[in-house]
Parts: C-alpha cells; structure tokens; sequence
C-alpha cells in the first residue's frame, strides 16, 4: 500500500569469534545490498595517505576522541595497539533517521555494547563451521606464534558462548551461502511491521 | 556449528484483506520452499470424491467438530455456508514438535485467533498495492452481485487497519516478488537464535 514506509533505517551488526571471516561477509553485503550503507568509525591512528576524513574515518585526537567517549557519544569503542577506535553514535543516528539501513562488522564486546546502547539493533553472530576449522583459519592467516593463536583460540571458545545474546547466528562456512543467509535476515527486517511508521491519529 | 538445532518449527500465517491472493502465494511457496508443509484443516462438510481423510481434511461430524471446540483443541475455528472449518491445535503442535515448519492461508480473524492460541506464530499481512486494485481483483473474479462486492471491498477497508497486529508485511503486486519476500522471512526465522535449543546447563 503507497503510505507505508519506515521509521527509520535499521542497524545491522555482524559480529563473531575473531577468525570467523565478519570483514569478507561485510564488504560482500555491501556491495550487493542497495540501500546499505558503511559506517564511519572514529580513531585517533594517524591517516594514511589517500584516506580523507568523513570517508575512511573520522581522525579526531585522544582528547577529542575521550571526550566524547565521556559524553557517551560512542556507541563502542576500544583501544588497538596503542590507538582507540569507535562508533560515533551522532552519525549513526542521522543516517538512520535518513532512512539509510547501516550494516558494521565488530568483535563480540563492540557487538555487546552496542545493544546495550541501542537495543533495536539488529545483532548477527557468524559461526564458523566448527572449532577446528575455525583455528585452521587462524592459523593460516596469522604471523602469530603458535601461543598467541591458541589464546586466540581460546577466546573464541568463549565468545562462541555469547550466541545466545544475538538476534541471528549464520553459518560461514562457505562466504556465498553465509552472504545470502545476511541478505534474508536484512530483507525480513525491512519487511517487519513493527518499523513501520503509525498513521497519527487525529480525533 | 555442529550442535546447534532448532527447538521446534514455526508456523508462518498468511493472511490479508479478501482478494489479496492468500491462496495463489501459499501455494506457490509450498512448492518452492524445502521443509515447508501444508496445514491440514478439520471441517463438518462431506467428503469430495478423490478427497481423503487426513490429507485434503480431517472430517468429522459437527458433534465432534463442537466437541474440539469445547476442549480448546483448535487453534481457530469459524462457519462458512453453513458447514466448520478449524485449524486442528494438536496436529499442529504434533508437525511443530518434530521439527516441521508449517505455512497456512487464512482470514484475519482466523489469524488473529491464531496469535492468540501460539504466540510465537509468525504472522504475514499481505497487502494489495491500492484498495482501487483490490476492488478490481474482487470485481474481477467474482461472480457476485455489486453490491456484495462493495461489502467486501468495505470489509477489506477494515482488515488493512488490522495491519498493525501482524509481525510482516508483504505487498502483492506482483507474485514473484511477494513469493521471494516471504521466502526471506521464512530464511531469517529459520536463523533466528531466540528458536535454537538451548544447550543444557549442567553443574
């Protein structure tokens, strides 16, 4: 029917054990969604050449970045070696109240803070097919030591356990079928009534 | 992962304004979707030739059809032309527990009785693109007089308030593009993580 239309757009999160392959599904996504935007994270690393401000990231300095993180106008954030790195909250707000849907890949303690600050988002936990798999993914991919990989390994123990606070879990084990499984789970979401706007009613 | 298993099937509603296409869509997803079953009705009215108990309906007599009524053992029940026809709960429930997911067509009221009875049934409101194309669609294959046809054009008026109360909506311009959005909805239902059986805890 012509007069239904959304709210506002719809925050998708892709989140998993570090190794599951969250970036490859993301950059997948959004080259097949239309209507699916990039988030902009924050950081206070320095920009490489040919990376503009607003596009890439926002580069902002420790104290601009702390500040803000004060003010809770991150939705996450954490510190990577030596450089913090965020969600601004204010910029997701707006493209979500233009109507743009935004999709993000982040690791389970982003994922986690992120429902905690906006419950409706709509969080996707990617599982690799098994344990074993997922660490010869680990392993093929790293330069670590031998150590540094069980602990990650060991970490994705536990962080397969925090599926059961997620709204959908994928299976990727195979990029194409886990990029479909996403592409559902985004289109039932549009479809959903309770993201509709209410005519107003006048008496 | 190995280990992770639905808890029970879901039973997915489809319904809508009279004239809509209820039918021609379920139809077609019955065929389309794996792992998808028909409902099997219950009702009062004589057995067709070729038809068969069990499979096209469940036949009773209209003291044992009361009767179920009585025990609460339908999901939803009304009378047409003077014969019943209900959703048996205990069929149902029975596809449901080993893992079937079930899809039905039916009148709003019935739906609405249904997410009564089953709360975590999913309900699809399908949508006319305009009530003007409805009323062509009715007009179109009725052989009703005109003014029935304005009481269903008015009823139908009614049931697109009902809109609100349902979990999607899906408008049926066309077919194919109807069919392939409640396909996504099946899709994401089937990875929501809410349905997963829980591992049980053991100390």
């Amino acid at each position: 029917m012509h007069g239904l239309k959304r709210e506002r757009g719809i925050l998708f999160v892709i989140s998993g054990p570090s190794g599951v392959g969250k970036n490859s599904v993301l950059t997948q996504l959004l080259k097949e969604v239309p209507g699916l935007c990039y988030s902009v994270s924050a950081t206070t690393r320095q920009a490489r050449k040919g990376e503009v401000d607003g596009v890439n990231y926002f580069f902002m300095t420790r104290e601009q970045f702390l500040e803000k993180v004060e003010t809770g106008d991150f939705l996450e954030h954490e510190e990577y070696v030596g450089n913090l790195y965020g969600t601004p909250r204010g910029y997701v707000e707006k493209e979500l109240s233009e109507g743009c849907d935004i999709a993000m890949d982040i690791e389970c303690r982003g994922a986690a803070q992120i429902k905690r600050m906006m419950p409706e988002a709509v969080l996707i936990f990617l599982t690799p097919p098994s344990m074993e798999e997922l660490k010869a993914r680990l392993l093929a991919r790293s330069t670590d030591s031998q150590e540094a990989i069980e602990k990650r390994v060991k970490k994705a123990e536990v962080e397969m356990g925090e599926i059961y606070t997620y709204d959908y879990y994928v299976m990727n084990d195979d990029l194409r079928t886990a990029v479909e499984d996403i592409k559902k789970i985004i289109g039932a979401e549009r479809l959903k009534v309770s993201r509709l706007k209410r005519p107003s009613v006048t008496k």
